[in-house]
Order: structure tokens, then C-alpha cells, then sequence
């Protein structure tokens, strides 16, 4: 009998399960810091929710749900997994539209499934975790997300991080510039996604390949990566200023709106901590389909890939409305945020590794109703307590709060017992103390902050 | 387009989601308390994980998922959904052995899916919530879980709640000493259960319909329900000693063992604050085939049913393993938690209701940029700020903060601005009053504090 997990699936043991909750609770923290709500809906959605809105390739890998009953025998399936936390959203929008305020902001921690090949770091059910806001056109809005990204980012202790931005319109008008005809506008984009793999030659052969002049390829090629411009050793304030004339300059009146965006953007996050950490990225481009605004992508240093990334995109959560309605958010990408923090050893000491602050051992027989009584008086102070469940010779007892990770154990022998004693063993440091009983919770208290801040 | 919902599901918005989630917090937070360790399981288990482990009603509940590619034309289900809590601890308990702590002590809070015909109060997505302690025989589990359970209630503000408690050998041995065959264990019981609803000249003729002695029968009633006996009205101490004494000289010898553990589990929770809570009831049966020891049902007064309930059941956990291992478990019943919590008021004033502290107010174009400063120090001190995302008339947005139940709003206009100062309204007393910049997030949590406690 295979008692694992499915194929790609994965169960969540307590200590990595801890780490996880406690990244998503930051996460939380932050959103609702900057008045986001939170928003569940069903793993289970009807099938005709969610077919045709991720393309053919999106079709194929959603997991189909039986019909029940005698319908089960056609083999006809009627519901289907979660394939992601936007479609769900725009179903919200449109059901309960009346009851929603007119300004929508819902952050959504929950998995999705997808039956993908499994790979490392790639699972078939994971956990998505999105934040977006509808209704307001106004880029306060897009300032609002790129600051409770980067208030994630550094809670969680990232520095360096990089809140890449652009915008939909200028990527557009910079193709245009570029002497790129519409139609080949996501092939260049291809072409220029390259550069740091095939290099500058090399992009420029494909740009050629693809019927794009010699001129416009280098234009493109000085547009979209800049000689000598290094964004990460730049004051942000600079660089954008010089990013933002360079653009307008190559744009020549293209995208006026664009800019103006991009502008006010930049003018808004300013005055705020995020500022210093908002990059123009004119060669941003996170698909040209779905987007129809600003666009943002998280990058921290050393890391190939994202954090996260999102947007502006105004026509996607009216789908079940059948009208355009304003809507801008961010995807965080929580099970990468998981691996770069382990990675790189980012969780703070204590959370994980603890099941409870301190163990209470049992003397003997006679001694067990006393000691659940100093677990309920430990536990009525707030401490996390675990009472080792039968008389055991005390090394072990011992031993096995030390394989938990547990910082204490309580001892109350006999003796100790009549005069209202208790000794308290600091496993890390191997000393023991007695305490009277009233101020044990206490003694404790200042034994496992010394356990996880020193 | 239906934008529902799937049948049986629902869609959780923020304000129910807000009281969902501080339920569970709290739940959470006494496990933990207790030395209790979070886990988690995949929503999706392999089919043959699941089937022919709930009987063949459960069976034809599970929801199944269709094989992917060429092999979905053949309409054979490869994966299922979730059904409980148990047999996914039960696999996680055979694949992990090694890696676990010998007393395994875990809570988990899941969705589970079941194709029940919805109905008022059923759904057929709903979490439940379990917490099991696994590898002791110790009757320290069974108080530990008493204790937990009476925590948690509390802390959740029930009163005159109740730890019902038996034993499967007691009631075993009681329906002997009845007169009732073994074979008939079963029937009894369900008959016996319908003493609220038929009384006792019914119960009798059921009894009798089933070829129990009248003799037997006035026994086993006066046994289960005996006449002048009120629980709520008697001290916990001395209702259980009364009745330990009555159901031994009824058990006249049988299940010496089963009376033993009751007796240890009232003595362990006695020193505990759930001690005055715990009351043995010799006629508490939830269903015979399942427990091996002592059983547990919480009841609340005034709600016929139970919101939670377990025991020991030393056998079904290593039903992967294929040997007995000791294990113990209360489930609370969650979703009945939360509608009477909502039906009884119970939840404080501000869980729920209001999606920020204090919401700034936008008073022209030239004072966002600043806005936004304003909202970044406020949330730097902790607050959570909603910012009103465009230039509009102030009443429309004092009006916008009151349909969110945000209890402040701030004002800035262009003097204001200039001066340093900011302007706070508190909306549910209408009173304004202006503050040095530096000042304004202490005034705002002393005007939250207010709303939310007095």
C-alpha cells in the first residue's frame, strides 16, 4: 500500500507547516494593514466556470470531478478544481456585486491544482496567494500594491529587493519605436527575453530572423538593455528620472498616457518606504495579453526569476459582467518566497523548530493530577505547554523534550511537591533552578526569550 | 452564466471569513497551548487511499477525480477529494513514522468534500477540525484533550458547557448487565436514544419490540436515564462520584478496566479549570463500532446536538501500518461552532465588521502624494489604513468609511497640509479634532480602542 502523498502533492509536517503559516500571517498582517479583505471561495467550482478561460493548454490540465450518482457511469464530469484565484474573483465580483463595496480589495490565500508534469519546486496542488483591487482607475491603486509588496518583502527580512515596474502601453509604443509591426510584437518580446542567455548578438540574429531591421534591432536592443546602466547600484530616484527622459525621448509622443502613468506612479510611491525600491524597467514585459496598464515584477538579488509579479488589468474581471471593470493586484509567489527564505536561512530561530516553550515531566504515578495542575497554571500565563504523558525514568523525559526542540522542562520530585517547588531545566545551557510555584511561568518566560533571540 | 457557487459550496466574503478565521485562531492558539502540532494534507488523495474506508455510503459520498490525458476518455478516477481527517493522519502516521516524535500530538483544520444532498446547516464543502494525540495509552491524553476542549470553549465565550464522558467498555458491560444480548448492543442503543423524543413507556415498548425483559428493560432505563438526576443542577465533583458509585454497583464486576480509566480521568481533570466542566454520563454511546475506551461529547445548554465530540480509538490509526497503535481525538464541530456563535452574539463587536482602523481621506489631486506619506506612517505604528483611492467630494467619503464600519477617517486639507496637522473624525460619536502629524496615530488608537470595547 503507497501511503505518500498523490503524484505532486505534498502533506505539510509541523515544522515545515509552521514556517509556511507564519509567512502567510506576515503576508496577512500586511495586507489588511493597507485595508485589503480576505476572500475564500471553494476548492470546487462547476466545470463551465473555469473551461475556456486559461486557453487549451489551461483546459487540459485542470482536474475534472465525476459527476455522482448514476450520471458516474458516462464518465461525464460536472465540476473541477481551482485552477487559480482570478477567475474565482471575477465570479465573486459578478454574484455579489451589491454587496461588495465599490472598492473591492480582497487579498486570497488558498491552493489551486493543476495537473502538470511534477518537477522540482513545481507541484500539482500549490498555494497561490493574491491581492487585488477593483473598481478605482486612479494609479493610488497601483502605489497601494507596490507598497504592501515591498512591506511584505521586508517584514520577511528580503533586502535589496527590486519592485520592477512598466507599463503595458510604453512596452507597446518602445516595439513601435523599434520599427516592430504589431503582429510581431510578442515574437520580439521573445526575441529580447533572450539577451541574458544568447546575448546581444544573438538577439539581434533573432530580431533579423524574424524580419526586424538591423536599425530597429539596435534601437530595440538599446531601449530594452542599456549599455552601461546597472539599476541595482543606482539611487532610485535617479534612475528613474533618467529612465523616465530616456523613454519619452525613444517613445517620441507614443503612449502619452503611458508615461503620464508611469509618472504619477513613481511621483506617488515617493513619499512613502517602498520608494526606494521602485525600479522603471522599460524591458518589463510579463505577457502583453493580459495586462492593459502598469505592470510589476518582484526581483531580489542573486535569484534568477520573480517573487511575484501583476498589474493593471482592466477587461479580465468583468468576464461573467460582460463589462470592463478597473482592476489592478498582485501575485505573491508563495511557495518561491518558502524555498528562497529556506534557502537562504531566513526564518527566525524559533519559528518551525518549537512545538511548546516548556515540557512537564511526570515524577511518578502519584504525581500526574500535579502535574497537568502546573501545565493548566503554565498555560493560564500563555505559555505553550507539553506534559510528558506517563512516568518515565526523567533522562528520558529529557531527551525527548530536547529531540522536540522544547527549551525547558519542569521537575517536581516529591519533596518539591509538599513545599510548592518547582525546578526548571534550561536544555540549552544545561541549567537547572528552583523556583516557588508562583513564579515559574515567569522563570520560563525569560529562559525561552533568551532561547530565541540570543 | 450562473456566478453561484457550486452546489453545496460557499463562498466565504470578508466579513464571515473575518469570524471564521478568528474561531480558528483561537483554536489554534489553545492547541498550541497544549503542545498540540499543526499538519497538513492534501485536498486530493490518491482513490484508493480513501475508498472502502467510510463503508459503502462513504463510498458512494467521495468525490473523484478523472484521469488526465488519453486515459480521460475512459471515465476511470484515479484521485479523490478528502472525506475526513482521520485516514489522511492515519496514511501521514505510516509514511512518516520515523520522522515523528513518538507521542504525535497534532490539530488540523481542513476543508473535507462530501456528495451529501445539501441541505440548511450541511454543505458539501465544510472544514473540520480535529485534534488526536498518537503512542500513549496514558489516560494523561484523554484529560489533556478534556482540557484542551474546555479551553477553547471558553475562550470562546460559552458558559454552562458540558464535557460529556463514558466509556465504550462501561456502556458495553451496562447494556450486559441490561440483559441485552451482544448482538443487540446496537438496537438498544438506538432505541435508548430516543428518550427525549418518545419517553420512557416508548423507549420500554421499543426495548420489548426487540425481545428485551420488561425487567431488563426498566433496568437499562433507570441505568441511562435515572429518575431525579439533573447534571446541569449538581456540582461536577459530586455528580461524577455519585455516579461512578451507581454505574459499578450496576456494572456488578464488568469492565473493571473501563471504570479504572474513568475513574483516573476525573481524578487527572479535577485540579484543572476544566474539571468543573467534565461530567460522566453513562448513557453517551457515539456509536459502538468505532471507540475503544473513553468517549467524549460536548454539549452546550440550550442546543440539542453537540458541537464536538471523540475518544480513544486505539485501533483505526494504523490501519496502514496493520497493527493497533494507541491514539485519542476530539473533533470539534466547527461549522456548528460558528452559527451559534453568530446566532448567540457571541463574536466581540469588532471581529468581523470593519476592514480598517482609520481610512484617509483624498482632498484634492495635489494632497495624494502626501495622503499616501500619511498612510505609511500610520501603518508604521500598526494601525490598518484604508486609503480612499481618488479626489471626491469628503462627505461621500466619510460616507464610503461608515458603509465599511471604519471607525476614523483623516482629514488634510491644504492649511492643514502646510501646518503639520491632521484632522481626525470619529464617526460613530461624529466628534473631530485636529493633531500635530506626530501625535495623530496614538489619538487614533485611542478612538479604536473606544469603538471596539466600549
Amino acid at each position: 500500500m503507497n501511503t505518500g502523498p498523490a503524484r505532486g502533492m505534498r502533506d505539510f509536517l509541523p515544522e515545515d507547516l509552521r514556517r509556511r503559516q507564519y509567512v502567510m500571517a506576515v503576508i496577512a498582517e500586511v495586507y489588511q494593514q493597507y485595508g485589503f479583505e480576505p476572500l475564500e471561495t471553494p476548492a470546487v467550482e462547476n466545470i463551465e466556470t473555469l473551461l475556456g478561460k486559461y486557453g487549451d493548454e489551461g483546459d487540459r490540465l485542470i482536474f475534472r470531478i465525476l459527476k455522482r450518482g448514476e450520471a458516474a457511469e458516462t464518465g461525464q464530469a460536472d465540476l473541477a478544481l481551482r485552477y487559480d484565484l482570478t477567475v474565482p474573483l471575477a465570479r465573486v465580483v459578478a454574484e455579489y456585486r451589491a454587496r461588495l463595496p465599490k472598492f473591492f480589495k480582497r487579498y486570497q490565500m488558498q491552493p489551486v491544482w493543476r495537473a502538470d508534469r511534477p518537477q522540482k519546486g513545481r507541484f500539482r496542488e500549490f498555494y497561490q496567494c493574491d491581492v487585488d483591487a477593483i473598481g478605482s482607475t486612479s494609479m493610488v491603486v497601483e502605489a497601494e500594491l507596490l507598497g504592501a509588496a515591498g512591506d511584505v518583502l521586508q517584514r520577511l527580512g528580503f533586502s535589496g529587493y527590486m519592485l520592477r515596474l512598466n507599463h503595458r502601453q510604453v512596452l507597446s509604443g518602445l516595439l513601435d519605436a523599434g520599427g516592430v509591426p504589431v503582429g510581431q510584437h510578442g515574437d520580439a518580446l521573445i526575441a529580447l527575453d533572450k539577451l541574458d542567455k544568447i546575448g546581444r548578438d544573438g538577439v539581434a540574429r533573432e530580431l533579423a530572423d524574424r524580419g526586424i531591421s538591423a536599425d530597429g534591432a539596435a534601437r530595440l536592443l538599446e531601449t530594452f538593455a542599456p549599455s552601461g546602466a546597472d539599476a541595482a547600484s543606482t539611487e532610485a530616484a535617479a534612475w528613474n528620472a533618467q529612465t523616465l527622459a530616456r523613454v519619452t525621448t525613444l517613445l517620441d509622443g507614443r503612449a502619452a498616457e503611458g508615461v503620464a502613468q508611469l509618472t504619477s506612479i513613481l511621483s506617488l510611491v515617493a513619499a512613502a518606504p517602498v520608494g526606494a525600491h521602485v525600479r522603471l524597467d522599460p524591458s518589463l514585459a510579463r505577457g502583453l495579453s493580459y495586462y492593459t496598464g502598469a505592470i510589476f515584477e518582484i526581483s531580489v538579488p542573486d535569484l534568477a526569476g520573480s517573487l511575484g509579479g501583476g498589474g493593471r488589468y482592466d477587461g479580465l474581471i468583468g468576464m461573467f459582467l460582460g463589462e470592463a471593470v478597473p482592476a489592478a493586484g498582485i501575485s505573491l509567489g508563495l511557495e518561491r518566497i518558502l524555498v528562497v527564505m529556506a534557502e537562504r536561512g531566513m526564518f527566525p530561530a524559533h519559528i518551525g523548530a518549537d512545538a511548546a516553550d516548556v515540557m512537564v515531566t511526570i515524577w511518578n504515578a502519584d504525581g500526574i493530577a500535579d502535574a497537568l495542575a502546573l501545565a493548566a497554571e503554565l498555560r493560564a500565563s500563555g505559555l505553550r505547554v507539553e506534559v510528558y504523558p506517563e512516568p518515565d525514568k526523567l533522562g528520558k523525559q529529557f531527551r525527548y523534550a530536547a529531540s522536540r526542540s522544547i527549551p525547558c522542562v519542569t521537575v517536581v520530585g516529591d519533596d518539591e511537591r509538599t513545599q510548592g517547588w518547582v525546578s526548571v531545566k534550561h536544555l540549552p545551557t544545561a541549567s537547572q533552578q528552583g523556583h516557588p510555584r508562583a513564579e515559574v511561568a515567569q522563570a520560563i518566560r525569560t529562559l525561552t526569550a533568551r532561547t530565541h533571540h540570543g
